[in-house]
């Protein structure tokens, strides 16, 4: 059904689960048509076709996996199933902290979801090959469930954090959760308080040897992209996705070789 | 089905059938977005949930208009039935264009498409009381299609347009399909050239009477959005459908009282 959807040299349809939050999604989409730009298309029909389901309903997935709120796995599945039923392809979830439910959702869906984690350590293992500590930004979900550790380490790469409950952890935190002024908050734009909470954040990673730091929530990845004079080179997940997504789209590797990640 | 997919107080799932361009639908969910912060959403799962099918092989509207390509018909009439049987409760189509195919996909397709020339035409005569002549920056294809002319009549408001073939015309034509330059070619960034083409229409407007200025092409919202010092004001119909899509949304207006316009 989904070739009736597809651009003439596409071979699948991305599917992406957004948002998580919708904030996130909507830059993930940008990234993605500023790549098909640099890539050459030049009008509409050059852009790959894709379907998004904007999700928000989904259980906050920090409080799910810290067991102080509901479980957002049967979510994720719904979601993840609609978009394959749809003709998704394959999915995209524009959200770290989900990736946390990836082999328990995986289980229960057909189509591969990309892994944002393994993608990104092997995007920096093979464009980077000088460098060995990789600092990372995430929500206390993330840092918890170890997911950018695991895929670093599976990369020979050595993962920089903030203690949970630190006082850098807590800046990063308050920068995506902070009711007032937190990215969450605050939506379309991005707070003073924010960006200078992310900038010490990053100083304070550095100064524990990060060499290269990952934006490891998408909240952060729209935060840094606003920030200037950083003091280190930042990797953006929210990138390495959207080449990825545009390379699965087009042919250029394989739907299935992602399955073995 | 589509219950599961919505959030606690939403009532309908907006069906967006973008890529029509890409920028354009992108543009359109950052609207609904900053709406939906206006009313009150602070996490995600206060904003509504929808789905998006970023339609990009969809025929160019404009030539389909003209005779000059593939009819579109068939092909929204597909995304609007794959939008439908996924649970969308209504769509929003974000190309001016499409909708001079609007009676033709309506007729197919059970779920009603808010019409966004009507939805502009109503809200300017509700909120501009005493403004009579309201100016169009619109493709050829709407302009020859007569859309805005024919809603804003209906709403005893006097239409301006440059007339088809004028270097008017000519400059609002090339500000959105330049192939170097144009909107359409630049993607998510905006030309400078495409800025003051687009500003020099507005003045011709202006010169011929016009009182506001209703961007009819969404690639002219995205422009309008960044010219400064325009010497008009002006409405941006995405505005008009953000609001409109969360009033359906939430129950606030029946979606049920959309399909009489």
């Amino acid at each position: 059904m989904q070739e009736r959807f597809l651009c003439p040299q596409q071979q699948a349809l991305p599917g992406i689960l957004g948002g998580l939050g919708p904030l996130a999604h909507i830059e993930f989409e940008q990234r993605l048509l500023q790549q098909s730009f640099r890539r050459g298309a030049s009008c509409d029909q050059e852009h790959p076709a894709w379907l998004l389901l904007s999700a928000t309903p989904t259980p906050d997935r920090t409080q799910s996996l810290l067991g102080q709120g509901a479980d957002c796995t049967p979510a994720l599945v719904r979601s993840a199933r609609l978009l394959e039923t749809m003709g998704a392809g394959f999915l995209v979830i524009t959200c770290n902290t989900a990736h946390a439910f990836h082999a328990a959702v995986q289980s229960q869906v057909s189509i591969p979801w990309l892994h944002m984690m393994d993608a990104t350590a092997a995007y920096i293992a093979q464009n980077f090959s000088s460098i060995h500590q990789v600092g990372i930004l995430a929500t206390d979900g993330t840092v918890r469930s170890q997911l950018y550790t695991r895929s670093l380490l599976h990369h020979c790469l050595s993962p920089v954090l903030p203690a949970l409950g630190s006082p850098l952890q807590q800046q990063v935190m308050n920068s995506i959760y902070h009711p007032d002024w937190g990215i969450k908050a605050t939506g379309t734009w991005v707070s003073d308080i924010a960006l200078e909470e992310l900038n010490a954040a990053v100083d304070g990673l550095v100064e524990q040897g990060a060499e290269l730091i990952i934006a490891g929530c998408t909240e952060i990845s729209v935060g840094l992209a606003r920030c200037r004079d950083l003091s280190v080179t930042w990797i953006d997940p929210l990138d390495v996705m959207a080449e990825l997504t545009l390379d699965l789209a087009y042919g250029v590797r394989p739907v299935q070789s992602t399955l073995a990640a």
